[in-house]
């Protein structure tokens, strides 16, 4: 078995503890939480389906690759929930040392291109990654919303900071922000956010 | 809401049910049986990572669609086991049926792209499809061997039945099918296979 095939394999192995970190988004039709695989995988449908709705034209391939690793780093440093100050501060540290880690395991240059996907995608600035950040909104923002809001009652959610969250999506999609925002006006009515 | 935008996030919503139909294989580090949402991302990492070993020149995009996708008819045909030959009878009726109702909630255009990638993959003839077909027989293969080889136990598989099952995978790669056949030789080895 040559070398380059043996750290790929390790990698295939190392990343199925991504099955094992929780989010705080619950699936549909059972009653417990998200993990970061089945998230990444639905994001991958989201990138595939709605990419014609980026602002800018995107390379699908290159976002739908940067979705399916863009929680990775998560198999060290957890999820942080969005609305945890004080969790966010500790958070740039420690998926970077997770992020070294994990995609050192691969070959140099597939290392360094996950690497460099996961960099992008934190940036948030290139077409992809604003597109990428759009679906990262969104599909919880759906979960939540068709389960009737759950998640945002067990954490006392306000409905601004549902706003703020997602206000960065009209980079990404001037379409889908207007969706989120139809969405979000639609659980204030509905009583799911205060 | 435009219409189409409409139809797509029905089916976004629609295949979040593909996280509740569980697999025969088990998570590594949990004690429980993967499901398909998880299986599909896990198998578009690999297509990611290992088209190069493909025989023939693929479509990465196109392979990673194709897998992203491949197991949503089991949201209404369920998870056929492998090794099943009662089951296997109705499989393809089932699945057909499935397929025409979720991909039909799609935009007419991506409802037809779906649809087609699923039928190529099934048939298994194109080097994509054939290359999604070395990776899904790899992963859960892989997965296996590394948690020591209890859903083989569990269900009294035997290495004729394995190796009968991953025959096909050198039409899609050599250097893979040669893998995995080392893989069940050590499983024989190691006990884990009769």
């Amino acid at each position: 078995m040559n070398d380059r095939l043996k750290k790929q394999i390790e990698f295939i192995v190392e990343i199925d503890k991504l099955k094992n970190i929780k989010r705080q988004t619950l699936v549909l039709n059972e009653n417990r939480q998200e993990n970061d695989a089945e998230h990444s995988w639905h994001l991958a449908m989201l990138a595939f389906l709605l990419s014609e709705y980026s602002n800018e034209e995107i390379d699908v391939l290159k976002t739908i690759k940067m979705v399916l690793i863009h929680d990775i780093v998560e198999i060290d440093a957890g999820d942080t929930y969005c609305y945890d100050t004080e969790d966010y501060k500790t958070k740039a540290d420690r998926e970077m040392k997770a992020a070294k880690r994990i995609f050192g395991i691969l070959p140099e240059d597939q290392g360094k291109e996950t690497m460099n996907l996961w960099l992008e995608f934190e940036k948030s600035e290139s077409p992809e990654s604003k597109f990428a950040s759009v679906l990262d909104r969104l599909q919880p923002l759906l979960l939540n919303y068709t389960k009737g809001g759950i998640s945002w009652k067990n954490h006392d959610v306000h409905s601004n900071q549902v706003k703020e969250r997602t206000a960065c999506t009209i980079e990404g999609s001037t379409e889908l922000y207007e969706y989120i925002m139809h969405i979000i006006e639609n659980a204030v009515k509905d009583g799911m956010l205060k």
